[in-house]
């Protein structure tokens, strides 16, 4: 069976924008699930997931939270399983908060940490972490990268149509 | 009998800085414990003390932690008691880093942050809230802060008769 | 008589934020005062209202200030009660500029400081400092985390069934 | 065949810290090179290993770098497999300069970044990684967990045994 | 014949701040391209067009990018050409991650820095670069640089004569 | 004669913010010149004001730009005159920017700089300064420190009337 | 009789820095005091200071302090002289905490700032603005802008000689 | 005959840093010279050097200055001649002020800005921009960008036989 993704998010606030990391996952064809937990107003709930999630099926959790973010530091506490943070931007202090909260982890406790709001790109990592046994993944990665790569090109000849002056 | 405070430390390398904590507590006679407990490391032995902090006859925890310093926040989420925040400074990024992870807590669940490195404030603290309901450690912590003026109103006897210029 | 909590802050512009922390303690029946004094503008009002705030009735004092915030400080200069410092964000620096003037105070005077315009949490830590010797207080705090714990699992669950895939 | 992690820095001057990732794999017997390759000075090596790394075995990048640190983003971008950036601290700016470069990636193409030198936890991120179908890696992390919590835990005794004060 | 500046942007968002850059090369009649390539999503063209910048007519390189920003970095790495980067304020941090992705970069390949989205001084520079070999293009920038002055000198007075106040 | 106060901005962008030192200066009937010069733009004329500015009848020089602010800076440069420096805010990095390039200045060559977009400020710190010698502008500055004062105070009644809760 | 400047600092361990304000005050034969009084430790004193600094014949403060740092704006509420602040750079932050909680002071209450350590300049300023009624010390000003500018005219000269490479 | 570099920092203290531009400058045979002169001490001397820089028989000039780096602006407000910015770390704040100060200028007066101390880099972009009328000059730094590359090859080599493990 496929192992899963758990996207978790800190508050429901953060939908908008983890929203694209579930769609992301869906046109990877990457199962996943989405969950609202608080590191500080759910704390044990959280835990026990963690603690679970490995045995629940899934292979990654990915954990989006802002200001003093501590949502994925407390979800690597309970598992060994990889875990991805998404710095959430919240009303002040521009993310740097939420970033430094999610990466600075201490050795031992490893938290992957994306950009500010980068939910598209935690999605990828899942799904890059999944394709070192999953050909077929591994070739749809690929193939998003070609039609990126294309997608800019594409630009680049507009751009130089309109622009250039010899 | 007297309430206690717990003196808790992410890791002993925090413990130069805390034991200046330990120090004022026992100056105003306040009991209290310390420990070594990890956000990260051993999260269930750190949720577990907080959930039982209140009936094991504490009255307010002390967390000292760097980097990004979940410790005071998760204490926090399992418990209504005062939790009060020390960002610890650590080899990179000057404490900024142990402070917003710190400070920046969500609605519901504070934290009390004093100043990088501030563990005899935190300890300060602990007194201010200890002497509500307690007028013998009122007395003192009256006492001390007279101390200190007449402390600073020696030196400025010294500096000013030694460079004044008239 | 119950201990009451002082909301100061240095411009009637925060008033917006701090009526936040007035809510909170009126729904936790805790009696408050509300006052506007300046450490730059009124700063006898100021130092007489902390140094004899003790005797007047107040348990703590609250100090919301933005920019170069010193009325925390210049609050807890003159009193031994617990003083929660919040920092306004005003029009630049995001807060920045209010957090370190109010947390980052040298040994012997220690301001609680709470995250920028941080008012709810200023409220309840003046509850949780007052529930230590009021079981009622400690139990309307319990019910409200639990609450706010329920809250959470409502979302939870209403996300979940919305975008999970399998 | 096992896949192999490769270890790439910048400049041998990061040896010292990215020596414990290496350290760190071999401890969890997941095989790796080391390398010094330099996203400005041999951008065309760099370039071939990342493209070809896949067929060559890899099955993750850990890059690390300092100042305005484009290694990681350089070789995220000519590969799918997951990447692992390290900002290291330089003579300036404490690190922050190569924290930002590493970690504010743009979507598409995710790195995932762990703290300022956090050499460990990158090898521990690339054995997380691989223990989603290595059944045995999975048990090593799971008794390093474990072993770090007791770490933590003996600790704690003996603080505790030095420290409290009734 | 006359050597041309490559304008490149790593993403068409970048459009309207730098085609001022190409309206000021176009006002001191310095002949030009505008491309759009990206560092990540298509970091071969990028290499490929640098390496061939030199005899393909290009005199100077102007890179606009964001976040992570680096384009600039990898362009220099491919080139001896000077390298002008612009960093583009995106949706968080002002600009600041780009500005020291951009600045900071190690001895042996620079990036000549400008203000963040500093088109116009990109520009400019290209001109100034130019200009050494190019006595009518020396020309029109003193032109240009008296035709400001002249500006500031007129709005001067307009202010002296609306304001001043003796 | 009276002194004079020169109000300098780097560019006329600066004017609605500026502005407010005119009016500060007229409240107190002190006598100002508003002009709009640009060390950067306009540089002669700068270093030729400032060079006649005591001479020409001047008492004090407030300087306002943004960015990289060299103004108050190349005016001081220029004079034993005490230079009041404004940091603008721009578009980007609120402010931080022309704070650094205004505060920073090296021993010798001070700027008395005030707070980010501080006009009022700037304006006051002359008051002061003249009204080392004129005891009826310093009278003003009594008075209008009263009114200030009794301005607070009186929404500080508004306030407490309408939220404090016995 | 001529004024005096008040040098006064919130702890003595500012005192190795805060001897070059006295020591350039005493070649300028301006008479001073050199005080330590603190905010937060004396807040009486210091306020009892500031009110009486005019009658006591004193014509500018200089307020010198570091971390939250409310000295120079707690003195210049109380005063309608200039206070000049000088932030202290502490152990932790590089005086960025002291340089906002100096500087950004709100509309009615300037405190004219200098660099992080600039004790230098502060006088300079008491200097200047003393120098508006009293020309011997203007032209001791002067004096020593001459005097700094051959200083700098003979290193360029030596640097010249032993370094230009034609 | 051939333009001559001037490498001019704003005091002697910065010479340690600024000989490597020097030294740069002598390994490809560039010409120049290099001076002390400073925005603020001498501001005249610098103004008129700049001013005269470009019929003296200088291409380019490089300026390196610390704290509110004033003088890479200040030299390129009176010439249209490439200006490049040093940005130099002083005591405090880690170089960036001077970084803010040096790159922040605005339009129409551009610094082309290296990182902070990156001198060589300073020295590097001036013979990229002499190289593009002088062949033999472009040959010498395509040797030296291959040089760096076979370093950092001939590096790789010895890591990867020491530290590799299969």
């Amino acid at each position: 069976m496929k192992k899963k993704v758990a996207i978790i998010m800190g508050s429901d606030s953060d939908l908008p924008i983890m929203k694209k990391a579930a769609d992301t996952l869906a046109a990877f064809e990457v199962p996943f699930e989405v969950h609202v937990m608080s590191a500080h107003r759910t704390p044990d709930a959280a835990a026990a997931f963690s603690k679970n999630a490995k045995e629940n099926g899934f292979g990654a959790i990915i954990a989006a939270a802002g200001m003093a973010a501590h949502l994925a530091g407390v979800l690597a506490a309970y598992t060994t399983l990889p875990v991805i943070g998404v710095p959430c931007k919240s009303t002040n202090l521009d993310g740097m908060d939420a970033l430094l909260s999610t990466v600075q982890m201490p050795s031992g406790v490893p938290v992957a940490t994306v950009a500010i709001n980068g939910a598209v790109n935690a999605a990828l990592l899942c799904c890059q972490m999944f394709a070192l046994s999953d050909d077929a993944l591994a070739a749809r990665l690929a193939e998003k990268k070609q039609k990126d790569a294309e997608a800019v090109m594409t630009k680049d000849a507009a751009v130089y149509a309109e622009f250039a002056r010899a």
